[in-house]
């Protein structure tokens, strides 16, 4: 038995803590200052109100307040924080960590820390501890199709754990997986993030069908926009190849769990689908903003940072002018203020 | 303007007659045996009954009696047909084609023409014409994401033109061609075509998921089996990419249109899916086939094909042994009669 501490109570961090639990570790979840009434229904009930299902049986509730308890003892952490508290949780955390604890987050995202430099958020994550930390912590990630609330109802999940220690990725995957819950293994960190990131933009784009179905006053089915929806899938295959090449991560995670299994699985349903839904139908990005109040559109905030990045990038060669035209068309529509109009005629082209 | 014959007026060989009639080509659409009612229907009230809605302008129907005056003059002709009837359609129209028609083929499947080779659908085609042809013709085929009700409704669809002719292809894609039908070309025959075939056995295997979610009962919606078939999914583009290795074809066709986008759009309806549906609900393959009395099952006879064939290519070094175990529980479920049980713990190994 391990004693395993997830900071974040949402959605993904929650679910997390059932295949560790049904592993048969004692867990720990600590709600950030954000989760505070989820934290207060499962002290009191054990239900997730978002989750709507009871908590296992091996999983403690603490609040933001007795993060200090619950790290004690800590043989594994895991961050189940947004992306945009993931140096929140390195600070949170930093004083707490024995430089031997493994740490494996479920955040996604990317940022820019130099023009034209994109950063995965494990690094961004490292970079954020405490000095005496940095050198012996080589923080874990997870990418792979993994909707949180079927992961709590145990549905078969296969993921991918990344992180620059083989050693450390595959305890973890020893540790965490469950009989449900399928553990693969990759040190390509780049690879698995730079997926991880993209897919939920690129999900987005795959929603746009939905909306234009919508508006035409269609009925969704088996005949509905799913051509439509399936020419950006693959075009979205092409353009994560070409910026997995730029960065220098290894393209074969496009046809797999982190790449187009990710993204299929995204494309059910979710934020980034619904958002993509709206700009489908005709909305601009500000009239679509406005219908999804408070949620946090990590799809949106992903193509703003390439939008920043990427003329710095084909400037110094790492990437074509026209080899992205699906993701131009993005940033056009979310940065630009553009409605959508595929640009299909650009697509499928060598690069 | 040209005049384009489709030979086969089922959904897809009619559907095909769209784009090129709005292309302002004249097209001349002859039923096979099997398609005489619909024909009729089309004569009578030029609406095609399984697509439900008006033939465009340039359109004119022919039945099979007539196939000679519909050829007479052709400059493209195109076959429709169902993977069974190829042979028949060289037969067909071997003694009426001229040496430099270009022909170009929907249809999808493999064959193995000796034990451990896989041979695809346009040289299966080229090697049933008159020997007089064999030697100028290069049929070409079209992979890619395409329902047949959506490219008739005039849906944005992207598709990839593939024959061992570049010119042919070019001139193809370039008659073929309007504003909503997007075609790029490869010569990569292999490539296409296998992905083109081997999309519906695993986009049933992909299907799965929903009869496994309705076998506990449940409502489909944003939560709901997403995590296994994306896993499915995952594992298919990794296994697609083994076969085409295998074959000789080019891998890069997986994260593209002819791999996971014609795979994503089977996933999204029709009959591959409806049978996975009823394996994954919890039938034996005999139980799910006489859901589905009359229907062609192309996804189960390609698993047949594999299932004959790869014992000879894992033998011949092709393939290792444990490549392909999704496949394999695909054989074993059509062929073998067992029931549904996806084996996650060998997905997703190194080869």
């Amino acid at each position: 038995m391990t004693i395993v501490t997830v900071l974040g109570a949402g959605m993904m961090g929650t679910a997390l803590c059932y295949p560790v639990s049904d592993a048969g570790h004692q867990v720990r979840l600590v709600g950030t200052h954000l989760d505070g009434p989820w934290v207060e229904s499962m002290k009191r009930d054990r239900v997730h109100p978002k989750l709507g299902i009871p908590l296992p049986e091996r999983v403690t509730p603490y609040s933001i307040e007795e993060v200090a308890s619950a790290i004690d003892g800590a043989q594994i952490v895991a961050v189940g924080v947004s992306s945009a508290g993931v140096r929140w949780a390195a600070e949170t955390l930093g004083p707490l960590l024995r430089p031997d604890t493994p740490v494996i987050a479920v955040t996604k995202g990317l940022e820019e820390s130099q023009p034209g430099v994109l950063r995965v958020l494990p690094d961004v994550f490292r970079d954020a501890l405490p000095a005496h930390l940095q050198g012996s912590m080589a923080p874990a990630a997870i990418g792979g199709p993994c909707i949180a609330g079927e992961l709590a109802r145990r549905v078969p999940t296969a993921v991918v754990f990344t992180g620059r220690s083989e050693p450390v990725l595959r305890r973890l995957a020893r540790e965490l997986s469950a009989p449900y819950y399928h553990v693969r293994v990759s040190t390509d960190v780049i690879g698995v993030e730079v997926c991880a990131a993209l897919k939920n933009a690129y999900a987005m784009a795959v929603g746009f069908g939905a909306g234009v179905h919508a508006r035409a006053g269609l009925e969704t089915g088996p005949v509905a926009h799913h051509n439509y929806e399936s020419a950006i899938f693959a075009q979205a295959c092409i353009e994560m190849t070409r910026l997995l090449q730029a960065m220098g991560g290894d393209p074969s995670h496009v046809p797999h769990l982190a790449g187009a299994g990710d993204m299929l699985v995204t494309c059910s349903g979710g934020r980034s689908s619904r958002l993509g839904k709206w700009l489908g139908s005709g909305l601009s990005f500000a009239e679509a903003r406005a219908k999804m109040p408070g949620d946090t559109l990590e799809s949106a905030d992903l193509v703003r940072v390439l939008g920043r990045a990427l003329p710095a990038m084909i400037q110094r060669g790492a990437l074509t002018a026209n080899s992205l035209p699906l993701m131009q068309h993005l940033i056009d529509v979310i940065v630009g203020g553009q409605r959508v109009d595929i640009p299909f005629e650009q697509f499928f082209r060598e690069d």
